[in-house]
Formats: structure tokens, sequence, C-alpha cells
């Protein structure tokens, strides 16, 4: 809004004016650009009483089909369709309106007001990078990573002006420029993408959540789509973030969030019509339940409105996907967002919460105008049933969702079945065995996006009791088995937490992300001994798997655990991986004819984590609690 | 086989013949029906040396078509066509081989021998009855329920010739003249349907299992597919029960095993070639795992083998089902089983464990010549998506099972896991809910067959701790929800035990059953109080369920449990039954708002439990730990 230029021309002097003056104080998109495959665009024009005004855009190739008048008279929605050879430049938008004009102290005449508001349509230099099972994803938390400029920690005109490293519930100063910073220490670890949680504007007061006030540093709340967070570093330092990724070879995933906004977000406080947002008389919080959507023989109408509609918390207001205006602001939004700064990938929050009809409209248009791109959707289920119903599936239902990417919370939940159980019918590793035997239900599970914990989740490291060979069973497993894998900042060197007594517990500043830190983790020379094994761990695995066709993109085979042993093969025609995992407590020498249908063309292998040979390959040793990556050679 | 009559005719006198002198021991089937859709028949004939015999056939109608000969020279397979309106009759089976005879002392000459074999064409004389979702089985293991005629108790020229009650182990002389004389109390209590534990010859000797020498009373190994077994009172006591039963309005399900056979199977002897079993190298176990087979993406070609070829104990050889000898063999008893009984329904045991390309064959043999032949298979898994895979379902895999119903062990642990857990996220009655709610999964989960137990579980009523309220909750839903609900014998009288430290302790005597037993839980007097109101209980809810349309064949809607109270609704256009379950440890006062949107056309209701009237339906009042049917009203 701040860079946009208000020209109010009066078509003659006037004393007074009476108070229904028109005058445009935003339009949304805040810009947009010719050439894109849908020509169709629809302006939100917010301005005083600008309701009633005459339009009029002449702009070669740029036809007003319609202008919408709705419930409150401060908002127009302008229909304009862009012809595929219309050239880029500066749009103006012309609204004219008849307004009663007190002329001296007894008479009032009709003036006419007209307001020029210049649009820019821009050439489209997109270069989005295709982001699938190939890649490795680090997930950030940008107010706790890294504070990259110090001079945007906070802003006293600001609905929450605190910024303090002291308490874990407020804004710690962490930013966009603190990631920058840090690109080289990502791609070290062999990740390929970072996924940022949300980067856009939440001005939003802080929030009294029991245990204390809080501030909206985790981003979900969204004030204003069109801003980046200026705590973050605003438009510009995610830009030049984003160009400075691209540029080492790093895809950047935008996490989006269509359900809710921000308690403080403008158009909260005037909004264009009363079901912009799904209006309950007393106010209803969601079940965070998905059965009662994708229960669709028996589940009732009444809990699948609860679900959708109910808010998610008090503090974000749900959004009326059903409502056309909502649903074109989101959607031109997400486009806008991907072509403006160039996204590579999109994670969709709460994505069981959508609208799925309406989820499905914004999905086709991504991949209309960015066949590429990734789209990822977060369902915190149970069961596989109901995380294939949200994703593109094999499921003969009337629904059919359009999303490639599912986040794996089913997996997410046997990886930690599997690691702390014993070995045993239906645990243990028989839970990783039997969750990748449903793999069928999904139109294709290597989009799977598989993970050990976000900033939702207790810290993997905790949650496996500190034990550092199950930390390097769930990572290796995490890196070799399919789906596109994403580690939590700090996973790397043994962060650890759980979310009691809060979940600020699971979102600590990374250490040395911060001028005054003490300890530098970005640095080898700032981890202790077994952080640098653990880091070394990833880092090895990551780098291998960037390289190993077989892992990313071959099948899959998997035998049934025995013996407290799971093996698996990732595989091409040209690479076979074998992966063993132990969860024994005992050393053991693993007889391999079981697995002749994979290994019989291979008589020796490659230890991946030690670079050792192995060179028979009929009986293996095992060690107790391990795992062991070996790609098979002639 | 002993019915049969076998006439060996000479073509001339003989003083001594050499050891290859073909005979006729048994043809199967046993006989064969005109007017069978598929004009297909093959025979399996079985006598020593009759490979190279010329066959003939001379009966109007049928075509021999083929003559097989196999491995083992004593077996023949005849490739019949019976043409449409071919009569039924004795038709004349013709064997004439050459042999060689010593004539006097030294010289040897050729003779023909010849032998006849009578084999009837019979009338179709088939009245089976359709079982689907408006029955209610009964589950019985015959040697255990009621020992109605104690002569057949045990022969002495069977491989087993022991029956002592006094071992849990052993026969204990039930048999199906004892399920006849007590067809009035399975009627009594509400069931409509009767499905028996296998009822075909188990000549099988006593096997070893670890605590003790057991006797094979369960059923699960055949003998002879062409006979019941003649201490359950043989094929003639098995038509005059289900005569009986059809009588009555009650049907018969019997229990089909294709996997495997006793090992001492008569055709075990001298088998007609070496893969008419899955044979391995050395012995080997069926891993008991469904993910080989449903893991259509990952599983290996290995454990898949082991799976399905792997034997699943070793008195139980597995039959190849590829073998299409095999084949044929099965598919035809199953058809002359249902033909010549008047089977109702099929239950195939172990049903993943057969070939599932065969099973669609024999699942369409039976609905080509039985279209409302109900079949149920049995498959013990965890997930839905694995139970679903099995049977019919809305699945696009490139497997398509025609099972039209599974025995629902999905919601069976659900059901265990909701009375046992407290209400809690994801535990308690949103385990009931949760599960149902992955219906879609199913192409009918109405004709899923449910339970709460069977005679390879814990007993229901030890299973919930002996809780009498936990126990109508279970009855309730059982009787209440979708799916074709059985009972395991016993139930209804609260019958207890883990199967700890045996299966046998699951499988006693039904009270009542024997000559000498003390009580008789058959009559109301020989039941205690709580037996009687246990048995009322199922009674009550049984019988309505007959009568009512909504609960055996409407649609259901569920809402979810809030509270510790669990809603659902059974539901036609012309009646509507709410069921209310409360797992709540205290009495509540349930607003019944929620649920407008099933129950505003009504304004009372009845209790279809106490018969009592409800006046007003805006706020009910839940009993703690209850389940609350009712009929709602206008």
């Amino acid at each position: 809004m701040k860079k946009t230029i208000l020209f109010i021309i009066f078509t003659c002097l006037l004393t007074s004016m009476f108070a229904q003056t028109p005058s445009v104080q935003r339009i949304n998109p805040s810009n947009w650009w010719v050439g894109m495959k849908n020509p169709k665009l629809q302006l939100l024009v917010y301005g005083k009483n600008i309701a009633g005004s005459d339009v009029k855009i002449n702009y070669q190739g740029v036809t007003l089909e319609k202008v919408n008048q709705v419930e409150n008279p401060n908002y127009l929605f302008l229909d304009l369709n862009i012809a595929p050879n219309t050239q880029a430049g500066q749009m103006l938008i012309e609204l004219s309106k008849n307004i009663k004009v007190q002329k001296g102290k007894k008479s009032v005449v009709d003036q006419m007001v007209k307001i020029t508001y210049p649009f820019q349509l821009k050439v489209r230099d997109q270069k989005h990078q295709e982001i699938n099972s190939k890649d490795f994803i680090y997930l950030i938390l940008p107010d706790r990573f890294a504070n990259g400029d110090p001079s945007n920690d906070k802003f006293a005109d600001m609905a929450d002006p605190e910024s303090d490293r002291k308490n874990p519930f407020l804004r710690h100063g962490g930013d966009l420029l603190g990631v920058q910073n840090h690109l080289d220490y990502i791609k070290e670890l062999g990740a390929t993408t970072i996924w940022l949680n949300p980067v856009v504007e939440n001005n939003q007061p802080q929030t009294n959540e029991g245990e204390a006030m809080r501030s909206a540093y985790h981003g979900y709340g969204f004030t204003d789509h069109y801003n980046v967070d200026k705590r973050l570093g605003g438009n510009e330092a995610y830009k030049k973030l984003i160009e400075a990724a691209h540029a080492k070879g790093l895809k950047i995933i935008q996490d989006a969030v269509y359900n809710h906004v921000g308690i403080n977000h403008w158009i909260l406080k005037d909004l264009p019509m009363k079901n912009w947002l799904n209006q309950w008389d007393t106010y209803t919080n969601t079940s965070y339940r998905d059965e009662p959507v994708v229960d669709i023989l028996h589940g009732s109408a009444a809990d699948f409105k609860v679900q959708q509609n109910g808010w998610f918390v008090p503090f974000l207001p749900d959004l009326n996907h059903k409502n056309e205006f909502v649903a074109n602001f989101l959607i031109q939004h997400a486009l806008w967002t991907v072509e403006n700064f160039g996204i590579d990938g999109w994670r969709i929050d709460t994505y069981q919460y959508n609208d799925l009809n309406f989820m499905n409209r914004c999905n086709a248009a991504l991949a209309e105008e960015y066949p590429k791109m990734f789209i990822t959707g977060e369902n915190s289920v149970q069961s596989a049933y109901s995380q294939a119903y949200f994703a593109k599936n094999n499921l003969n239902v009337p629904f059919k969702s359009t999303l490639p990417s599912a986040n794996d919370f089913v997996l997410f939940n046997a990886i930690n079945d599997a690691l702390n159980q014993g070995f045993d019918w239906g645990k243990g590793f028989n839970r990783l065995y039997s969750t990748l035997a449903m793999d069928a239900l999904y139109e294709d599970a290597n989009l799977n996006m598989t993970f050990l914990d976000n900033h939702d989740m207790d810290r993997f490291y905790s949650v496996i009791g500190e034990d550092f060979n199950k930390y390097k069973l769930g990572v290796g497993f995490l890196l070799t088995t399919r789906g596109v894998p994403h580690l939590y900042y700090g996973t790397e060197n043994l962060t650890k937490n759980f979310k009691n007594p809060s979940d600020a517990e699971v979102r600590k500043d990374f250490e040395g992300g911060w001028a005054d830190d003490k300890i530098n983790k970005f640095l080898a020379s700032g981890r202790t001994e077994k952080e640098n094994e653990a880091f070394d761990f990833v880092k090895k695995l990551a780098n291998y798997r960037k390289t190993s066709e077989a892992i990313t993109t071959g099948k899959l085979t998997q035998f049934l655990p025995q013996d407290g042993i799971y093996v698996y093969f990732r595989y091409t025609d040209s690479q076979t991986v074998m992966v063993i995992m132990s969860q024994s407590k005992d050393d053991k020498n693993l007889d391999t004819q079981r697995f002749a249908e994979r290994m019989s063309d291979f008589t020796s292998a490659k230890n991946i984590m030690t670079d050792s040979s192995v060179g028979d390959l009929k009986s293996l040793k095992i060690p107790a609690m391990s795992i062991t990556v070996l790609e098979l050679q002639k």
C-alpha cells in the first residue's frame, strides 16, 4: 500500500465536501502481469464510498467486463479481461462519481469526483523450479533462525511493538536476511529447498493464550496479503533471499494460508460483505477432526459445517471460500506471490479445513500458470484413507482432490511408533512396513512430504529419548524411503524439547543466529562432538541422496521385517541401494538369500556412510540398533 | 464314496491279472445336475492305473470334450459339456483299457478291461435364500454346541477315534442334530441365520500342538470334500438340519476352506501331480501377514510367495490354486455343496491366503449359479485399506476383488478399543466413529460381516472385563450399526474366557447341549438372572432389528462423539432410529439441537429396549455407560 500513489483530481475547486467523497485506499492484487494463461483478473478496490462510481479503464487489450457492487459501499470488484497480446505498462483505473457538495452556506450542488489509480501490468519473469522427490527440504521458522537485520526487529507503529528474545512467546528478531546469510550452511547440510513458515505480514496484536501474552511470530495470521512482514524484511528482503537462494541452486517453498486471516487483517476492519467470513451467532471453533469431511457416507452436515466453517482459533477469522470474491482474492494472491517472488513450491496450511472444491480451483490455477509447481498440503490425520482423500488418490469417490502432495502425518506417526516400540507383531519397524504397504491409496506416494517433526510437534530427538542410534535410524529412514523429506531446523544438531509447557519450547532460536550468541552452531566449531556427528550424518546421507537416482526417483521394494531387521531397496535400471535397519538389541549376521530378487545381480557394495567396501553380500554383519546404506555393485 | 456303486465288468473270464488292472475308486464331484448355467464339468476320476483308458460317455446331451492324463496314472480328469436341455438321469462312464493278462503259466495276452461307473445327473432343486444386512447370524462350533446323537460321537475306524468331553482338546460329540434340536432357541434369540464352523469330514489324526494332542474338532482340515463328517451326522444330518432350519425361516452359512486341506485328505495319499500342493524344499509356514499381497507397489515377490504358498500350519497342506485341476476341483465342490444342501451363504476361511484371481473365479462361479448368494471372507487384518483390498472396494487398483462381504476385523478391533479405552482424542467411541468414517473404501460396507468375537478370539465378555454395561454397549452397537452382525454361540449368556492358555478355552461346550449337563442354558430357568438379562437384551434388540428397515437397510448418519456420547441415526424415508451410546461415567442431559438434521421432523420417540415413550426430544436423559435406542415418532 505504501508504494502506490493516489491521485485525487478534483474537477473543480470546492470549499467543502460531504462525508461521502470517494477515495481509493488500495487495490488488490497490487499489480498484475500480461501474458498470464488465464486472461481474467478481478480487482478488489477499496476506498471510502466508491460504490456507485463509474469505472473506466482505457488500456489496449484490457476490457472491463463487469463492475461488482457489494454490501459495503467502500468496495468495488472489477472483472477484467486481459487479452493475450496486451503490452506491459501502467494502466489507469478511473473512478468517477457524482457527489453532493455544499456551495456556500445554503446551496448543495452536484459535483463530479474523479479518481485515477495507476495499476502496473508487468512482464512475466518467473523462473520457478520444480520441487519433487529429488529434493530435501529444510524448514525454518523465520523469527527463530537468524537475525540478519537487528534494525527491523520491532516497530512502534505495529499492533505488537515488542521483540524480546528472553520471552519465548514474543518475537525474537529473526528475519529473511538471517536466512539468506546462512544459505551456505543449509546447502552444506545437503538440503536443496527451504520451506519458511509464513512470511506474509502478521500485524497482529499479542493474544492471550493461557500461559502468557503471545506474539504472532509463527506467521499464520495474515493481516495484509500483499506485504511480507517488515520485521522479516518486507517484500524486498524476500525477493533478495529468493534470488540469492536460486543463485545457489536452492529453492523456496512458501507457506500458504487460505483458511483464515489474522484478526487484525485490514479487511476485517471494514468487511466487503458479512459473508466474507464464516460467521456464527456465537463463536464456534472447528472440531479439528477430518472425519466429518472424509466420511462421505455417514458424516453429518452439522459436523461438516463446524469442521469447515468453525474458526481455527478465536484470533484467526475463518474465510468463506464459497464467496466468489473471497475465492478470487485468495487465488489471485497465490498467483501474484509465485509470479512476484519466483516461489518454487507451495505448502498449504490446514488443508482439510478449507473448502475442498475451492482448494481444487486454487491448485488448478497454480498448475495452469506454473505446471511444475510443487503443492503440498497439511492434514494432521490418523488414517491413510483420510490422508489420501485430501490428496490425489486412487479412491473412487465423488470428490477428487487435485493436491499433488500430502504432508505425510501417517508415516510421521509410524516413524515415532517404530522407533519407540520394541520389535513385535504390528509394532516397531512393522509400523513402517505396514504404513508404506498402503501407498497404493495415493496417486504418487513419492510426492508425499515426509518428516520427523515440525514447528507444531515435539522435537524428534526428544521423542526418541535422545537416543542417538534411534536418531540415525529415523534420519536415515527419512532420507532413503519414498517421499520428499523435510527436516525441521535444528534437528541436524540434535535440538530437543517437548511442546510441554508450550509450543514455544520447540521453536527456540537457532544458536548462532544472533550476534550476541555465545555459541554458533552454524559452524562445526560451535557444535559438540555429538552434534557434529549428527550434522555429518545428515550431511553425508543428504548429499549422497542428491546424487542417487535410485533413492530419489527409483522404485522401492520392502521386505517383511524379521527378527528386528527391516530391509528395503531403492532402485532404477542403473542403480540399486539397499537399506538395512536393525532395531535388534544384538548384532546380527543377516543372511541375504531372501532378498535375491533385488540382489542377485550384485557381488559387492559400497557402504555409503563409511565409504568402505563390502566384499561379500551373502551374509552381512548388522550392528544392533543401526542403519546401513549400501550401494550395490556388480 | 460309500454310496456309490462300483461295477467292474470283465469282458472275459480271467484267471489272473497283472497289478496294473484298472479300477475306479471314486469320482468327484460325486454327482452333478442338469440345468446349471455353466455347461462345463470336470470329473476327477481316481482309480488304480486308469491312465491310458479309453473313456466313453453315451448320454444324450453330454459331450466328453477331453480326457486329461496327469503325472499320476491313477487319475483321469474328464472335461464334460452338458447341453442346456439335457435330461436328468444316470449317466454311465465307461473306461476301457487293454492290459496284459497272464494266461496259463507262460503266455501273456492282451485283454480289454472295461469299467462302467454310474454317475447321477440330478434335477436342480435349489432353494437358497438371500442373506444380507437384514440378517443376524449365530456362529456355532458344531462339536461344542449340542450332542443330538451320542451314537456318532466317535468311530473306531477313524484316524482320531476319541471323544472325551473332559479333555478340552478332543472332540466332545456335538453334532448337527444337536443344532437342529435347538433351532427354536436360536430363533427365539432373534438370529435369522446360522453359520457353522466347517462340517466337511475332518478325518484327521490328533496333532501335537505343544500343550497337548489335539483333535481336529474345529473342522478346518478337510479329508473328503464330499462327505460331511460322520461324527456330526454326515450328509444326511446336514440335509435334515438345513431343511429344518429353512422350514423355520432360518438360513445356513457354510464355512468354506479353499486354502488348504487336512494332512489326512484322501488325495494326499496319492497326489494327482506334485504341484497339486504348494510344495517347498523345506517346510515353510505362511507369514500370516497381508501386506505382501496388498502392498502392490513395494511388496517383495519373496514375501508374496511365502504369504500365498506357505502352509497355514504343518498339518494343513496348502493347495495350489494355479493348478487348473485343483481350481476346478474346489470350485465344483463349492457349487456341489450349495446345490446339494441348499446352502444360503458362504463364509470363506483365510481368504487372503488364497490365490486372489482364483477366489474371483470361485466367487463368480457361485454368483453365476446363485446370484443371491452371500459370500463373506475372513481377513484378520489391521488396516481398512487392506480389508477393502480383499473385498469389493472403491480402490483404483489393478486387482479388483469380487468378494461382496469382508469379515470386519477392523471394526472388531475398534469395538474392543472403544469399550476398553476411556473417552479421549482418538480413543473410546472415537474409534467407532473414525472406523466407520472410512466406509467409502468398500463398495458396500453394509455387507461387511460384523462381530464381537469368534472361535479364534478371546470371548467378548472377558475382553470387556465382564462389565455388563460394556456388554450392552457392544451388543447394542453390533445390532444397530451398519453391517451383517454375527454373534458367537454363548455370547448371549455371557460366556467368557480368554484364549490363554489355548483356544479351547473359548470353545467350551454350550451348557445344556449334552444330556448329562446339570445346567441347561437353552432355557431361561437354566440361566442366571444376569445371563437372562443378557439373553433378553440380545433377544429384544435382535427381534426389533428384524422388523426395522431403518437399522437393516437404512442409511447411517453419525455425529462426532462429544463428552463421551456417540450418537447415530439409522433411517429410511419411513423410519428413523436414533442410537445414543454413552461411555461417560456420569448421567448426562443430552441437548439434541446438534442432531436437528435428522430429528427435526419428530416430536417423540419409543424407547425400544424399555417400550417406554419419550415425550420430549429436546433434551434426553442419558444414563452413564448406557445405550439408548429410540424409534422416533412424528
